[in-house]
């Protein structure tokens, strides 16, 4: 019976199946005897979760509003797109017969790249090296032909420090590459972040013309990496701009021979006055307990060289996908389920902290707030803070999740939009996906659809739906 | 301070970091106070799986490999590209001074695809469609002009059976797609994988002319997804294609209302006489019992539509590189771990028989084999086979991985390649992946290098590795 023996004979791999799946409802039983729902609910939530999965995956309707928010383009806050994705993302919640869909108002800085951005390697040796530079957000432009002038490459802060008067006058080259070596690539990333932030403020501090900033990304490749950057009040302002990861490698190795080797780049960027844009939010009003909220969300705006689908078009599309689920499963949830797509969370966070102000949150009380903001690939876990009660209550119920596969929930978490709930006492819960490929397209022209998986999207998305139904029900 | 609100404010993330960094340092320690592991290797065992993560993701030595064996192209059992990857593979593993690199001979069949390969809807309402078919593996050609016939479109074999006389004479379209509804896509596979392998068999049976398949993919493309098929003694053989999940949608959209519509297609594909093959094998040799083995292995025949870069270029890739890591680190197993890379999982398995039966395993006990055949994607846990009590101890170690990405050890697993092995008593481990994107690739011209991640690919090496390693010290 040689035709047994082969790869994809069925019958062995149903049989793995059927013990991998009896293995799992054993498991999950066993978890739901230490869990502290009460026990009534033990049948339904399992059945929920798994009608849920059912659904997600076979309509997979997270990806088809991420397809068309991502159709709205970039989505800059302040910008036209921006305001066009308010307006989809507001009639596709009416459209989905949610509660109470509505817009609050926040006031955003509004900055624009403008037309002209490039940047090249003068040397001596090679003559001119067209680089891939893109402008920091919030960063001024260059003069109008731009800065031409020595490079100073330094790996940190404290490398620049030391530098003295070598600095003064150079383009500061923070030339530090992510370290590889992690699991989790948003460590890599948190150890680096602060030299794009705060490598301009730096650069000015030493004497210093411009910065350029290696981009952060684990890959070697052409597309500079954008991102947040500031100024600080008594300081020079320096324009900043990002550098592809291969240009960077480029114009350090022609340093090490050329030390005199000399970098232009030319900005337009600017920032335009304040401008009024939006959260939008729609919800699933409680049955019992109206007025307490468990809100999941995800942000609007994005960068402006892509169209966001991972940071953040995908926290915001699970979220209003999570809250379909919930709706059309015909789930009454006892607190309100609350989906808010928060505008300006990567040049500022304001309409994270006017939600958390706003005189509307007056009548409310927000048990729990999650947010899903590290792209939309395969969940893993949530990440939790808030009481260690809290926490030890939540990772009790940790194996419930495991038929969606989710295996854990971690202290440590929240988003920042969500972060500014935390001050009245919300548990706040950050959704963690894999990490393996999200910094090879954050803050790039290749933040776009195709880099997302419509499975692994909408696994998100019925994580948040479950957990949100959970504590809706539960409480927390 | 506006600033510190930001997004990407890396002193907060770095918070959070430490927070699940302190986390997993505990909850690894408190899971080493319940293993069964002696006490004095708990401080190495921890130290040892962050060395080989930090190495592994620093040097993703597993997909610098996978694109040389790439390269070489698809690695059809018995084809001249199948012979050169066995030599590239020997040659690598003797360059990273493995002990007693080798190969094993296996006599293979060999089925080749022909140049010929067209299928087309012929309508009368339409005129000719074109659609994308591919032949089966094993299965025989049409005539020289083709077959021409009127088609039965049936989801079932059962519902075939039912058709009667209405299946003669006609070419049976299986149309059934994989259910997207399920978390694990093997799962979905398994439901429907008997359609292809049986499918001309059952054809014939019920009197038809020809098999046509769905496409066993989760994707609506025009790719045709190949695999294995076979024929029955006794039964007419049929010729077997699989046709594009887009084609077939067409074909039976067409089909509702034109029932007489008819099909062609033409294939030359045909079967050679058997030929020599090898199993590659290379080995730390164990320090203190030799002739104890833990095998790790893929296999390194691959389909002829690409270069099977997750099928099983990487389960391949993975187990040198898995060796690589423990041989670089200076490690010394007590125990020999040994990488075998199979030829012929694809068209009948023969390579992992000759493994199990051969002499020299005469004076070998293998303890463990383990193998990666279910692409190189996220790893999330293992699936273990063998008595209850190993699989127990082996769930107790599992927090170990915790800190390498992987969750859980469960019940229920093996590899094609392996299970011959099992006869003999050996525990049998596969590496569980995640699933979500891999039928997308699955057997069809898309299985290539650029949809491997080099990071995922590499936590697969890393989590066989360290396994491997700690079987290899404490015995199962």
């Amino acid at each position: 019976m040689i035709t047994l023996q082969r790869g994809d004979s069925p019958g062995k791999k149903n049989k793995t199946f059927q013990r991998i799946a009896a293995f799992l409802i054993l498991s999950s039983v066993s978890a739901l005897s230490v869990m502290a729902v009460p026990r009534r609910e033990e049948q339904p939530l399992q059945e929920t979760a798994l009608q849920m999965l059912k659904k997600g995956l076979a309509e997979q309707g997270a990806f088809t509003l991420l397809k068309k928010l991502t159709a709205v383009g970039s989505r800059l806050t302040g910008s036209p797109q921006a305001a066009t994705a308010v307006e989809l993302m507001q009639k596709e919640m009416q459209d989905l017969g949610f509660d109470s869909v509505r817009l609050e108002p926040t006031t955003v800085g509004r900055w624009i790249r403008g037309d002209k951005e490039e940047g090249r390697i003068v040397s001596q040796q090679f003559g001119d090296i067209p680089v891939p530079v893109c402008a920091l957000g919030g960063s001024i432009a260059t003069p109008e032909d731009g800065i031409t002038a020595g490079v100073l490459e330094v790996r940190s802060i404290e490398e620049l420090k030391q530098a003295g008067e070598k600095a003064k006058g150079k383009i500061i080259f923070f030339n530090r590459a992510m370290n590889p070596a992690y699991l989790d690539t948003f460590q890599s990333y948190g150890e680096v972040a602060r030299l794009r932030f705060a490598g301009a403020v730096e650069a000015a501090r030493a004497g210093g013309a411009a910065a350029l900033i290696r981009s952060l990304t684990l890959e070697i490749d052409d597309l500079p990496h954008t991102g947040n950057m500031a100024y600080e009040p008594g300081l020079p302002q320096v324009p900043a701009v990002a550098i592809s990861t291969r240009g960077a490698d480029r114009l350090s190795e022609i340093l090490r021979n050329e030390p005199e080797v000399k970098f232009h780049f030319q900005t337009s960027c600017r920032s335009l006055p304040p401008v009024t844009s939006h959260n939008v939010m729609g919800e699933i009003r409680g049955a019992e307990k109206p007025e307490e909220i468990i809100l999941i969300g995800g942000h609007l705006d994005s960068w402006d060289l892509s169209p966001g689908a991972h940071d953040d078009g995908s926290g915001c599309s699970q979220s209003v996908e999570a809250l379909r689920l919930i709706k059309e499963l015909g789930l009454k949830p006892r607190r309100t389920i609350r989906a808010v797509l928060f505008m300006d969370e990567e040049n500022g966070g304001t309409g994270g902290r006017d939600y958390a102000r706003s005189e509307n949150r007056k009548k409310e009380i927000h048990r729990l707030a999650m947010e899903s903001d590290r792209g939309g690939f395969l969940p893993l876990g949530f990440g939790v803070s808030g009481p260690s009660s809290v926490v030890e209550r939540l990772q009790k119920i940790a194996p419930l999740f495991e038929p969606l596969g989710l295996n854990w929930i971690r202290p440590g978490g929240g988003g920042v939009d969500i972060d500014p709930l935390a001050a009245s006492g919300t548990v706040l819960i950050g959704l963690v996906p894999d990490s393996q490929r999200y910094f090879e397209v954050h803050h790039s022209a290749l933040d776009i659809l195709e880099k997302v998986n419509p499975r692994e999207l909408e696994l998100g998305a019925v994580a948040m739906a479950f957990l949100a139904y959970i504590i809706a029900q539960e409480g927390i």
